[in-house]
């Protein structure tokens, strides 16, 4: 089983690199075969290209993720964590709240991930 | 599809309902053929009367659910939101760090519940 320790280093590594606009980097945490449903309901992105395409889609539209309480991992191969996307709309600053999962490879890399969110947790003007 | 808002009224009355100690009101949120996965990677439980035992057991040990951070919807047919656990052990006050994940049937009840957390989320002294 993938270590607790490892898949929480896994998910910080997702967010650092997001930060730092590094599309490659977050496509690198993924298992070749993986899947990303972003946001649960959505179609999924299946494999590694569509998912470094996705990356690169979100980065640019300046979005910054910022951990909403600490990273938890599972007693399976599981970890989730709740953040909240902060990127700059035409009408202001927004804000999304989000919840991602992601299950793990014996390797570390991420199999799957789900990302909840909805239409309900974007909110304009930077309210928490 | 469930609505997102009624979908986060059930995760709000989960809550509430675990911390005014009635375990029949939550296992009454769920559908008769539920699933609950508590943590993930552990055995699941399965249909209302051992949910109810479940909740009842947990209730009994005291502990107190407070959100972490805002429930998230999502554009499918579930919902997940950060909290935390608050219980008095016999070393003192702990906490557990957890994200629950509900999938909804179209009458708003719980169809399965997965619970993310691992042993390095739980914590002594009521550490945050």
């Amino acid at each position: 089983m993938t270590s607790e320790a490892l898949m929480k280093q896994q998910m910080q590594a997702y967010i650092d690199g997001f930060n730092r606009s590094d599309a490659q980097a977050i496509a690198d945490l993924y298992a070749d075969d993986a899947t990303v449903e972003d946001p649960v309901g959505a179609p999924l992105r299946v494999g590694k290209a569509a998912i470094a395409e996705f990356y690169r889609a979100s980065i640019a539209t300046g979005a910054k993720l910022k951990l909403a309480a600490p990273i938890r991992g599972s007693h399976g191969n599981c970890a989730a964590m709740a953040f909240d996307v902060e990127l700059n709309m035409p009408e202001g600053r927004a804000l999304i709240h989000v919840i991602d999962v992601m299950s793990f490879d014996e390797a570390g890399r991420f199999t799957s991930m789900k990302a909840y969110w909805g239409p309900g947790d974007m909110l304009l003007g930077g309210q928490r």
